[in-house]
This record gives structure tokens, C-alpha cells and sequence, in this order.
């Protein structure tokens, strides 16, 4: 049965929990398909997560190439197609943890950067597994600078071959997906060289293992490169090559061509690559930053409604842990920002496809602020979830450490995202070099991209709140985060081009401010997804049940980001020291109404109680008891260690007296 | 050989590596006593840590008992006694690593509340391990509230016995350390019946184990509670008990008895137990706080010092991320935080050695400031450096995520700094309990304890400084601090009077006040360590090369308090805005000063390469040779996956084809 202490929790839902779950879906039929895939792949023994936290990291590899093969099975079985409706629910369902992701990304690449030959020739295999494919970029020296990759591919016009090779330790590729140990193939970035002279860097085909047997191929060298904080079921690889050849039609040449003679060819627009990294950023944002945190609030949540610790009233019994302000403080904020990152995700995702159609029809005007927004929000919704995630974790004390939380994965996991496809502070600046140059265009009168054309308008205004309700008014609270990042972004542009009249050099008057500027990138994302959270509540008037509620918590991420980071607000005089104590009273208030939904809040996000896979946070509540079910079947628990026979026993015998 | 980019970042030095160690230390005799110690320990291949990051939690745990067995025959050899000057560096040379700590904790609860004879019974065979003791305290069910404890201890007048029980599973032993799988006895916390009257909690000395053959003793369940994020080497465990008999005198009676006919006897003051706790929560903060983060200082920054990634300036080589004032934001106040906390543990010792002679002479006058400041120091600098470590680990983007950097394990096991020995919450409020009361207290003109002496002062004034330049003087920040956190504990105090003047119940009013009585703590806690800074680097007067870099360090650990905690020093005008702007110029020009000194400053924290365990933190700088080589050693390049025959070949073969 379900533990009262939360199935008390539900009774008193002010909102309908289906209705909130089918809205958040985007309509109760894709409710109803998310639920059959969940199901189909839950209901299957071989995608069982179940002693997922007892495994070493070659057992979490060899489930996940189990699980990768099985898929392609299950999918065949259930007519799910790779590019079906059902897709994103899969990956949802297996909780990423499955292989041959990288695979995905080789067959992109080649579809993307290859010829219509190329595609003909590797796509189809790919597809159905005749070879396995990684992605070879990342070097063990070089990371997000790509023209400092030091792999190199010279043409050897005779043979009409490149030559690959690693010319030192730190050009050896490192940390690609799926080729520590499965792969057979791989896209290598080399700089090529032909006749001598350095082109930049090339993507080529290169296969790295037998189709026949899987050993190495000549001239490879290739291995895993050893435990991680997470990602254990994954083969993260190193490759060395030495004096590899592969023919000339194995260069990547959509955009340029290495002819037999050794002329070089470049053709088309290459634009569209910047365009792959985009939708590559934006596709993250839900599946590995919203969705853990979305999970560890439901997990955090359900948890400090059952747990009882200390008395609140004397004479009472101990009061549930989510009863106390402070723990209201550390998980409400986070459960807030969930869903302001699901809906910022819709408005990326519209952005996205709008800029898509675009560029379809060969308009590229849209790029850089599609390039600037996934920039900055895949850096900011990263770093926020990540912290998120951990401050449930903590909330959680004790039990939240144990793996059986299921809380210390995600964070482990999470964490990760915060460094791949482009890290964090590198990102916020290309944002910020965007804004800076939007608001010197806006500054000037020129036209500027919708996102940032508030940039325009600096007005040295004052907040107009009179008392704590002010602050519970949308307006009030968005012109604020405006007003903000106006000023931090116009503040920095302004030291930037000071520096530089002063006689200090371009780059180094860059670098000087690059610490406002990042914080100035961050600003504008924040204020975007206050405002973007302001105008779906908005949007949502015909649902006046789930309004209400979407409302106080738009209301509480807004003020506990203006509360958290005072100083900014406050700088110039906007927002006054009385107005900032209205403003913690109403945030305090919005945490007191809120805790009397947060279980159905996060009941909303659906998760199963396979997919939380968590002791902790269970729909039944049953916290204590599963603890103890779940850890009996440790292995810590089924052998005894021989530290007794070795050690423990000669200890305590060799001295033994009656007790 | 030494990188030549860590060796060149050498000799700029603007002072001694060495005088800085040995004045670390303590004097140079500290510093040779250590390095012989950690020498000794580090030659010893028992104690190696070598394939640390490829072990599962049953070979952590082996090698755990493994160590601490062979340690007493080392400290035998070596001639080290366990209360010696060598003490305090064997735990930091085993690097916690380490079995039987709560077997210290078992022998010193006996210490403290056992009788003479129960000392005189039960010490000299645990200390000769004739038996091997834990300390069940938490449940499952409970953790900081004792009182809701819910083991049952029942006094049976006929046999002259305590019949022990579990009653329900929320009352489970949870989390003892040693007990999973080594303990042969334990005290265990339980509620006290006699005569069907509970007396509270009262410790029991309990055999759960077999001393002949480690098999369970009669009514007890006990095992191994399984993966945890960090701390796999500990055998953290459960206890159940059904109907366990000891007899009277296993409950330890220094402090209150029960005689043979059930009468309940209470004597002395149990002050001292509340010592013991201020205790351990200050010995928590140098070896489980402030030395990881020295760790991760040294790791991220001498990797910081090697890598390089794009270019800073057009035409040159790629730069060192260090010279990226990004970089040296997110490392910088990470090394002047660790010189702070280890400033802050010297003060901290000093007071309570005060105490504790005071103590002795049954003055317990210093006991209330002594609990309030380990409480919030506790809880500060743990947070403050499991931030930190976190930080550094993101700043080594892909190679920091990797185990084999060392800053996974360092960060998941801070981490559990911030839940043991009181969670950080909890903590906070108990010192702002204090705070409160001192508050309310000076402003009423009674005497208050010495660290609390400021609160007294209350003055509306405004910041004097006039340039970037004046926020280097040490008074002038130190002051900021100071009225920060008298505003911030006043106008917390303020509003607890207020709502229960205005009708509110104290409890529920206390609750309302919680998120800023943390607050206020925080800000308190902040401020003494900025004063101690201050005051340690006044008396370096006579080690002036010392002193100036020390300096640069006070004030960047000042300066980034309030560039990162704006809105508390803006909120009453006591800065403005325009001398906000003059504090980050101040902190930004900082950066670039402390840089230069950066790798000699984690130098002089004198790690050996054993004790970092990091590919990138070495002495050497040779980072990605050390990378390759420890991860070809990984067992996942020791054995062909059985995921090979089993799911790849067929799926390869099933559809091999030419390509």
C-alpha cells in the first residue's frame, strides 16, 4: 500500500495531476504513447535497471551493448521506426543507459559532411549493423579548439591514399563514445596535408577493428580509457594510428574534395555544419539536463514527505522534513526551475524548427541568434540542473548518498553535461561576443535579432513595486530581469570598448572582461526563461486549474533568482533595499503555498517507479522498507569477503581472551 | 622531467615554497616529522593506492581491513604510538583509506561514558583488537533528532538484564561504519525502560558477532547497507534486534545507572558529551574538509599550467587555460578559500584548547560560543569546500570527469562532509540560536562571549572607500563584513520578535525565520574567517616574503565574498553600486596578480604524487603519458568483454557483408 504520509500529500492536489501530465506532454495522446513505450520496455526483462548500482563498469558495458542489440529487436517486434513518434520516448525509457550512441553520431556525420556516394555507400550498412560506428574528434591534448587538432592525414598522391597518423601522445584520440571497444569504424578529424601544405582539419572514414573478428586493424591502437565519474556502460576509447591508410574516396566531401592530382576543392556553404552543433546543444537540454532534474525533484520530494525528523510543534509527533522552510527553500526553487526548463525547451525547440524551414530555402539570417541562444541555454539550463540535482541529493541527507536513491547517478551523470558538446564557460562567451555585438548594432539603430532587440531600449528606470504583491506581477518582475541584463550587457560592452580606446590589445581587453561577460550571457538566458515561463502561463488561460499553479511557480522562479542574485538587481539603484525585503516575503510565502502541492507537482512529471529506480522516491512511499530489500541484495552482502579468513581472523585470535 | 610549462611557472616564484610549507606546518620540524611519516607509509606497498580507482566495493573493503591491520604492525615498527606527534600524519598519508575508524569512536564512547570499570573492562582489549567496535547511533529512521530513536532497551529486574529490541524496520541501525561486515561489538543507542517508565537514550555496549568465528550472535541481523557514492572501502551497516540480552552493566554508567532493582540513577553534569561532539566536528574540518580541497587546488591548477586550448593571442602558440581570467576565477578563490579554512582550523584549535582547560576546571562558560562556532564552521567550510573541489573538477573539463584525475573521488566523498556529524542546515540554525540569543543579549548591554562582541555595535554608516585601492586595506572589508552580518542576524532577530509579538507561535515563527537565520549564521561564520585571515597575515610581519603573497590572498578571498554576495553588502547602502564596481576591479586585477605565484601556492601545500592519486596533478606536469599509461592498466582493457561473442559478433555476422 501507499504510505499515508504521502498519500495524504495527493488528496489535496489543487490541480488535476492527468491533466497537467497530458499538457506537459504536449496532448493526452502523446500521454497515452509516451506510457506504451515506457511500458513495452519496461515490461522486457533484458532492459531491467534493476541491480544497475551493483555492477563494475565492464558488467554496466556489457548489459548496455545487450540492451543496444535487443533494441533493435524490440523495435522491429513493436513496427517502431528509428525517426517514429515513439523515438524520444526510447531513449526516455532506457534512461540512456544503452550503447551505440556514438553509432547515431557517425551515421550523422556521414549524412551531413559525405557526398551522396558516400551516404549511399556507408549509410545503409550502418543502419543495420553490418559495421559499428564512433565519432573521433576529441584528442587527449585538445578539446573545443578544433584547429588545434594535431592528428594528421597526408595525401599520398600514388596510391591515392591518406595516411593518418598520431604524431604525438597528446594528438591521440580520446574519450570517443562506443570505440574503447565496440566500434569497427570511425569518422577521424586530421589536418590534412597535400603536397606539403596544411588544409585544416578533414573528417575521414578510417575502420579501426576486423569486421571478421573485431582484432585491431593494423596500424591501430585502441582501448578504453578507464573509469569515469558515470557512464560506465559506455566505452569511451583512445586511438593511436600509426601510418594508416585509406583511400581517398574515405574523406568526408560534401564541402571540399581532394582531387587525384592533389588539387583541393572546396565547394557549397559549410554553414549548415554549425547548424548540426546547434541542434545538437538544443536536443540535450531535455533528455540529459531537465529529465535528471525533473527525476531528482520527484525522488527529493516524495522522500521529505514521508520522512519525519524533529519536532516542528512541541508535543506533536516529528514533523515531515518538507514542512521546514529550509528544506522548502532547497527543493521548490529546483522543482520551479524544472518546469521553467521544459518550457524554455518549446520555445528552443519552435526556434529551432522555425530556423530550420529557413534555412531550407537557403536563408541563413537566423544562424547566429539560433547559435547564440542554444550556446547560452545549453550552458545555463546545464549548470543550473546540475546544481539542482545536487542540492536534492544533499536534502535527502544520509539515505540521498546511498546509491539506492538512485539521486548519486544522476548527479554523477549530469555533471558530465556541464563539460560535453562544448564547455560551459567557452559556450556562455559566444553568447555574450553575440550580445555585445547585438547591442553595439542595437545602440547604433540597426536591426537586430527578435531575442535581443529589448537590448535597444536601456531605460535608467526604477523598479515600481510598492509592496510584496507587486512583486507577485509578471510585468513587474520580467522588466526587472531586463533591466538587468541591459545593464550587465551594455556595463561590460562599455569596459570592452574602453579598454580597447585605451590602448589595450583586442584579444587581451576580450579576456579582461571575459568574467562580466559570462556573467552577461547568463543574465540574458535567465531573463528569457522568466519571461518565456511568464507568457506560457499566459498562454494557458483556458486551463484555469493548472494556471493557477503554473503561476505561483513562475512567481517563485522568478523572485528566488532575484532573491539569489541581489546584487545584480540592486547594482544601480532598480531594485531598493525595501523592495528587496518585499521580495523575500513573497518568495517566503510562495514556498509555504507551493509545498501544499509539490507531490503532485512532481507526480505530474509520470516518471515510473523503474525509471526513478530509486529506493527513495518510489509512487508507494515505501522508503524505509525498500532501503533494506534493496540492499540485502548487495554483493557486499552475498559473499563473505575473505578479509576475514586473511586478516580479521588472525587479528582477533591471536590475542583472544574471554570477554 | 618536469613539463617545462610547470617547471618555468617555478621559477617566477615570489617567495619560499619552502618556508611557506614549513610555516604551514606549524615549523620546520613539523614539516620533517610529516614528510618522514608520509614516506614511510607511502615506501610501504600495503598502503598503496595504485589501482584505487579499478576496484569494486568488495576489494575496497579488503584492502580497507587489509591497511588497518598491517598499520598497528607498522606503527609498531616505526615505534608510533597512537596519541604520538606522528598521529595526525598517518591518517592524512592513508589518505582516510582506511578500516576500524569507528572502532576509535567505539573506544572513545566508552571513554567518555563508561564508569572506571567499564574503561578498565572493555579498553585494553579493543585497543589490542582482542574485538572490534562500532557505534550504532543512526536508524533508518532517524539521524539528528536522538530522541526519536526508536530501539528499545528493556531492564529485566529477574535476570538482571537489557533486553534489546528493533521494533520496527524505521528503527533499524543504519550507516554505522566498521559494522557491515567487521564489528564484533557495538554501542548501541536506545530508549531506556524500566518498570514500563522510558528514560530516553542510553548508550549499550552489544556483542553482535562471534568472536570465535565472526558468525551472527543469536537474535541479531546485521550486513553490509551496499553502494554508496564514495566510501566503498567502509563497511557502513544495518542492525536489527530481536530480543538481544546483555547484561546491566553493558550500559555505560558515568553518567546515570540503573541498579539492581531498577532504580534509575543520574549523576554529574553530561556537559562534556556536548564537548565531545564540538570536538569531533572541529578535527572533521582540516582532514575532511580543508585537505581535499588543498588536493584539488593542486590538481586543477598544475593541470591548468600544462593545457593549453586556443589562442589568446593571435599568431601565438595555444595558451595555458590559466592565463584565461575565466579559469582563474573559478581556481583562484578556490586556493585563497583553502589558505582561509586552514587559518580558521589553527583559531578554531586554539579555542577550543582554551576550552577544553577551562572545561577541566568545570568552567563550562566557553561551552555555549565553542558549539555555536563548530556548528557554523562546520557547516561553512564544509560546504564552502565541497563547492570548491566541485569547481575544480568541472574547471579540468573532460580529463577532471575521468577517475583517474582523482577529482571524482575527492569531490563524492567531501560531499558526505556536508550530512555527517550534523547536517549543514541544522548546524546553521544552532549557531543562529546563539546568534539570536548574543544578539538579544548585547542589545539589552548584558556581556556576551568574545566572538559575538561585534553584535553590540550597531552603526548605520556607510562604506569609506573612495577607490578600487582602499578595498585592499584589510580594515576596510573586514569591516563591510562585519555590518553585513550584524544586519543580517539583527534584522533576522527583528522579524522573530515581531511575528511572535504579533500573535505567531514561537515554533512556527522560529520556521518562518529559518531561510535567513542560515543566512545569518553563513554570514557570520564568513566574517570571522575573513577577520582571522586578516589577523593571521598581520602577524606574518617577520616573514615579509610570506607575507605579501598571504596578503594578495586575504584580499581575494575577501574581495570575492562580496563580488559573489552583492545584494547583502548593497542592501542598506552600506556599499554602493559604484564601490561595488571598484570591488571587482579590485578582485579581477587580483586574478592576474595571485596567477603568477599559482603553482608554487599548491606546491607549498608539499602533496606527494601518492597522496594526489591524480594523472593530472603530478609533481611532473606529464599529464597525458600518466593518462594513457594508468588507463591501459584499467580492467576494462584487461579482458575481451564476453559482449563481444555474445552480442556483437552475431550482430556484425548475421549481415556481414563486402565493404
Amino acid at each position: 500500500g501507499v504510505n499515508p504520509d504521502l498519500a495524504n500529500e495527493r488528496q489535496t492536489a489543487s490541480f488535476s495531476v492527468e491533466k497537467l501530465t497530458a499538457w506537459l506532454d504536449g496532448g493526452a495522446e502523446q500521454t497515452q504513447l509516451r506510457r506504451a513505450v515506457v511500458e513495452a520496455i519496461e515490461r522486457d526483462p533484458v532492459f531491467s535497471r534493476e541491480n544497475q548500482y551493483f555492477q563494475s563498469q565492464n558488467e554496466r558495458y556489457e548489459a548496455a551493448v545487450r540492451k543496444a542489440v535487443h533494441l533493435q529487436k524490440k523495435m522491429h517486434e513493436m513496427g517502431w521506426s528509428q525517426d517514429g513518434p515513439e523515438s524520444k520516448y526510447i531513449y526516455r525509457a532506457v534512461a540512456g543507459d544503452i550503447a551505440f550512441l556514438l553509432h547515431r553520431i557517425f551515421m550523422r556525420s556521414i549524412s551531413v559532411l559525405g557526398s551522396d556516394e558516400q551516404i549511399a555507400k556507408w549509410i545503409p550498412p550502418a543502419s543495420q549493423y553490418q559495421l559499428i560506428g564512433s565519432y573521433a574528434q576529441t584528442e587527449l591534448g585538445h578539446g573545443t579548439y578544433l584547429q588545434g587538432l594535431e592528428t594528421t592525414a597526408v595525401f599520398d598522391v600514388t596510391t591515392q591514399e591518406f595516411i593518418l597518423n598520431t604524431p604525438k601522445i597528446s594528438a591521440m584520440k580520446w574519450w570517443p563514445g562506443d570505440m574503447g571497444r565496440s566500434a569497427t569504424h570511425t569518422v577521424v578529424f586530421a589536418q590534412l596535408y597535400v603536397h606539403g601544405k596544411c588544409y585544416g582539419i578533414h573528417p575521414f572514414i578510417v575502420q579501426i577493428r576486423s569486421l571478421q573478428d573485431h582484432s585491431l586493424c593494423p596500424g591501430i591502437i585502441a582501448g578504453d580509457i578507464g573509469p569515469k565519474m558515470n557512464f560506465e556502460h559506455i566505452d569511451n576509447g583512445y586511438l593511436m594510428l600509426q601510418n594508416v591508410r585509406v583511400p581517398r574516396e574515405n574523406m568526408l566531401n560534401k564541402f571540399c574534395e581532394v582531387q587525384p592530382d592533389g588539387t583541393y576543392v572546396r565547394r557549397g556553404s559549410q554553414k549548415i555544419n554549425y547548424f548540426t552543433m546547434t541542434s545538437v546543444r538544443i536536443s540535450l537540454i531535455s533528455g540529459e539536463a531537465v529529465t535528471p532534474l525533473m527525476k531528482a525533484c520527484t525522488i527529493a520530494i516524495r522522500y521529505s514527505a514521508v520522512r519525519r525528523q524533529s519536532k516542528l510543534k512541541p508535543g506533536e509527533q516529528e514533523a515531515k522534513i518538507l514542512d521546514y522552510q529550509t528544506q522548502q527553500e532547497k527543493l521548490l526553487p529546483q522543482l520551479a526551475a524544472a518546469y521553467a526548463f521544459h518550457f524554455i525547451d518549446d520555445y528552443l525547440q519552435e526556434m529551432f524548427d522555425r530556423g530550420y524551414r529557413e534555412i531550407q530555402r537557403k536563408n541563413f539570417d537566423t544562424l547566429p541568434e539560433l547559435h547564440a541562444l542554444s550556446s547560452g541555454f545549453k550552458a545555463t539550463v546545464t549548470q543550473y540542473c546540475t546544481s539542482g540535482v545536487e542540492i536534492c541529493l544533499r536534502a535527502c541527507g544520509g539515505h540521498g548518498y546511498s546509491l539506492l536513491s538512485g539521486l548519486p547517478s544522476l548527479y554523477t551523470k549530469i555533471i558530465a553535461s556541464c563539460i560535453y558538446e562544448g564547455e560551459n564557460t567557452i559556450l556562455l562567451l559566444q553568447t555574450a561576443r553575440f550580445l555585445v555585438k547585438s547591442f553595439m548594432a542595437a545602440s547604433t539603430g540597426q536591426s537586430v535579432p527578435p531575442s535581443v532587440t529589448y537590448l535597444a531600449a536601456v531605460k535608467p528606470r526604477k523598479c515600481p513595486a510598492k509592496n510584496k504583491l507587486d512583486f507577485l506581477s509578471p510585468d513587474i518582475y520580467t522588466e526587472a530581469y531586463q533591466h538587468m541584463a541591459v545593464r550587465l550587457i551594455s556595463s561590460t560592452a562599455v569596459k570592452l570598448q574602453d579598454l580597447i580606446q585605451s590602448g589595450v590589445k583586442k584579444h587581451d581587453a576580450w579576456n579582461r572582461c571575459t568574467v562580466q561577460l559570462a556573467q552577461a550571457a547568463k543574465a540574458h538566458c535567465h531573463y528569457i526563461t522568466v519571461k518565456n515561463f511568464a507568457e506560457t502561463v499566459e498562454r494557458l488561460e483556458s486551463k484555469a486549474g493548472i494556471q493557477k499553479i503554473m503561476k505561483h511557480l513562475c512567481d517563485l522562479f522568478a523572485l528566488h533568482g532575484i532573491f539569489s542574485n541581489a546584487g545584480v538587481f540592486m547594482h544601480d539603484g532598480y531594485i531598493s533595499g525595501a523592495q528587496m525585503d518585499m521580495v523575500t516575503a513573497s518568495y517566503l510565502d510562495l514556498l509555504a503555498i507551493i509545498r501544499k502541492d509539490a507531490v503532485p507537482l512532481v507526480d505530474a512529471f509520470d516518471f515510473t517507479d523503474k525509471s526513478l529506480n530509486s529506493a527513495l522516491g518510489c509512487y508507494d512511499g515505501q522508503v524505509y522498507q525498500r532501503l533494506y530489500e534493496w540492499a540485502r541484495k548487495s554483493p557486499t552482502n552475498k559473499q563473505i569477503s575473505p578479509a576475514y579468513e586473511k586478516y580479521l581472523k588472525p587479528l582477533l585470535h591471536n590475542t583472544l581472551s574471554k570477554l
